[in-house]
């Protein structure tokens, strides 16, 4: 493991150190048991004082990262044992300085069955028979589909038609050759960081984020500021005064009901990000997973795109969320020479996403039935909100906000609870949520949960809330703050 | 447009210049008609004399990349009209410093119908019958498959399925946790250079090599040295050398038939780069796309990740080439911990490949159909090579290596003929190959071109390849040596 330092950045070197270890160990990176490397290692390879190496190993500790075994070592905590493989043949590995800090899926490898962590929908609530039938329909009338590569920019027909869905189920509009069709917006999101990131670019997100995304931001070694978002959205008098200091290359955001807040954007705001997009030329991703998912009969406000004139938001619309999973098709939509370079890149990732699922979505979007299964998803999943706010608020004190949309409660835990514990008693009951920590960028906040009450049936939403609920309970009353600590 | 000097680099100012904008020609981001930054707008951004980029846009006239139109400007040359489009409100994004700066897609989006241009296999070739049946079968038997997402790693039963392929048919032991599903060989060379690269690495590829794989290098802003190939691989002496001097993150390869020139490396070269990568910890991709087509009854040495015990050879074998393009599946193996940053990393790009094309392909690799199948491929290609061969042979006095399989022949064209000038000429008859600047790091050497003979029909081979023989020798004697001047 080596480390990288931002000589220039206006944090202290020893907490560059912490954070960096304290990542690695949060994205999985640095598993339980593993060793350190030794402090004069790390002084001699970031070439620093061995006071300032000592001084971010003994904050680990008091933060209950690591533990110091005298005469030995420091090892990361957790319940792994350490064994010492000497003729380990990979070893040379762990002393590449690699940039892979952090990804919130390494942790999630195991399920568990009253699983909150996934914002997924429950299957039973996909039109996966239409879906599956079209697939069968498509693969009858063109086997040769799949002997050949589609186009890169994706097939024609689904760009005119969703094109249509965005227009009238968003009020988007936009051109058919400037969508892009990219496996998922998780890959859209990559696409534009790949196209236009280079390390050290700063990037704006909100505060908390969607940890996927910022996971890409920082393993591509980019500088993540994060700002705080308030009841109307990310704070525009921040991201403008962080444009006055540096010059941002992109602002991520999640504008319909935010992951993981649930927060809407107001219009005004969003009208203002544009603005200062225009002013400071920056990019924004506006990545609109949610939008379509909005309760108590709303008014959904036009997406930040459709205020852009000028080619500054890049606006990217996934239907995994809402058609299936398996279907991995997400549209990107940019304007300008932009285009071009994101075609470029997108050839270069995967020559093109595969044409069969693209093929079978069009006739659902094509009808009413998209239509009649959103409604359908907003009522199942208002149900299912409604039902884990009502159990949280009943058998807790945790506070929340109720999301006007989205498939997503952000839970601040009652006081002394640290979310890491939490979960790991949770996952005794076979119960599983994601901590808030991995929605942080730099020190993670553990105070907080984000539960999805998309993906479990009704009933095991409500006997899985009511066992998460009692768990809760339990370690508010024996738990230390600090997670491994006896 | 804005352009990055790498001030420690061997090679002069003005020569990068040079370069940097020669690869956005090529690479299709700069198009012809458009106009380049003034002298005094290059000189203040990079901070170099006038004399410095006057003596690159010098250069770039002399070999035919631009036109100075005195008292305007300097312009890509081309066909396309030169207009002014002040009002553009996307023009705020060429100013930005984007790293895109090569991508053979870019270049190849007209589809010509003698298409000599793409290493793809002839559809009527493919097993897509099997394919489509089994798909549609899959489908009816789990069509919860298209509502959740699959393991991040690839499905379990398919991983075992490769190990046994490879064992079988590549002689290659790998384990399948080692594996790692990815959608294509593409996606797997962008993953690992995501992965492991940082901008500035120095990356060793061969000279030529495939082109989508300099242009993941160049635009992820990589230091790219090439070596050259002799009969028996690349020079394992060269890439000693250059380890002396530098160090070297990563060695890009593909040994059995090699793309573009067809080069089978031997098996005491194959050992030798595994030494070197030991002695000197460089990784090394060993990209084996084309090795189960070999011809002429050969027998195929082990890959080199076969020669690998410590984790410095991640090896790729693809499914787009054999079974079908449509399917986008490719296996990469790599040992330790690489193996988690890997996982990490492909999460972060699309949480994972779809299912239905993986469960589709296992039940063809577990009979004897996929051997039965590869060699009717073998055959058939083998045909073709012959007759391409035959045909260039007889009509021409261009320069190639027979190879002993793979899909492509490298071609040295009979003296003072220009690539694209060939292409130029050649589009016009309804045909297409890859130029074979495409496959150069730098300066791109213009007396080569890759023709490609998996695609078409045995008859189209023939009614194409002789046309080609006729374009070629008609631009023989009529063309200037540069392209694009009168």
């Amino acid at each position: 493991m080596k480390l990288m330092l931002h000589k220039e950045s206006n944090m202290p070197l020893y907490e560059q150190i912490y954070m960096q270890i304290v990542q690695r160990v949060q994205g999985g990176i640095l598993k339980a048991g593993e060793q350190l490397p030794s402090l004069r290692t790390v002084a001699g390879d970031l070439q620093v004082s061995l006071l300032t190496v000592r001084k971010a190993y003994k904050l680990l500790e008091t933060k209950g990262y690591v533990f110091i075994q005298p005469g030995k070592g420091v090892y990361v905590r957790g319940k792994r044992k350490i064994t010492a493989k000497p003729e380990d043949p990979y070893e040379w590995q762990r002393s590449l300085p690699v940039h892979v800090a952090r990804s919130q899926y390494l942790m999630n490898r195991q399920k568990k069955y009253y699983d909150f962590s996934q914002a997924v929908l429950f299957p039973r609530l996909l039109p996966t028979q239409f879906l599956a039938d079209e697939m069968k329909e498509v693969i009858n009338r063109n086997q040769m589909l799949l002997a050949t590569y589609g186009p890169v920019q994706g097939d024609e027909e689904l760009r005119a038609e969703i094109t249509k869905y965005l227009k009238d189920h968003q009020g988007l509009t936009v051109n058919p050759s400037d969508l892009l069709i990219t496996s998922g917006v998780q890959q859209g999101i990559d696409l534009i960081a790949q196209t236009l990131l280079k390390p050290g670019d700063t990037v704006m997100v909100e505060s908390p984020c969607y940890g996927a995304a910022i996971d890409v931001f920082m393993n591509k070694g980019m500088n993540v500021i994060s700002i705080e978002l308030d009841e109307e959205g990310i704070r525009s008098d921040v991201v403008e005064a962080i444009c006055q200091k540096k010059k941002p290359a992109l602002l991520y955001i999640n504008p319909s009901f935010h992951n993981p807040t649930g927060t809407l954007m107001s219009v005004q705001r969003r009208r203002e990000l544009v603005d200062l997009a225009e002013m400071y030329h920056f990019f924004i991703i506006e990545d609109d997973s949610f939008g379509e998912i909005y309760f108590d009969d709303l008014t959904l406000p036009p997406p930040v795109k459709q205020f852009d004139k000028s080619g500054h938001v890049i606006y990217l619309k996934g239907f995994s969320k809402t058609l299936a999973p398996g279907v991995r098709v997400a549209a990107v939509a940019a304007e300008g020479p932009v285009f071009d370079w994101l075609y470029g890149v997108k050839a270069l990732m995967d020559i093109g996403s595969p044409l069969l699922t693209q093929k079978a979505m069009i006739p659902f979007l094509k009808t009413n039935r998209m239509k009649n299964h959103l409604e359908k998803l907003r009522t199942a999943l208002q149900i299912r909100r409604d039902m884990t706010v009502e159990i949280l608020s009943s058998l807790t004190t945790a506070a929340f906000t109720i999301p006007k949309g989205g498939f997503n409660l952000w839970v601040g835990l009652p006081d002394s609870i640290h979310s890491l514990v939490l979960l790991n008693e949770a996952k005794k009951q076979n119960i599983s949520f994601l901590p808030g920590s991995a929605c942080f960028v730099h020190d993670p906040e553990h105070q907080y949960i984000r539960i999805s009450y998309s993906l479990l049936s009704d009933k095991d939403l409500q006997i899985g809330m009511k066992k998460l609920c009692e768990v809760m309970r339990d370690v508010q009353d024996k738990h230390s703050p600090y997670p491994f600590k006896s």
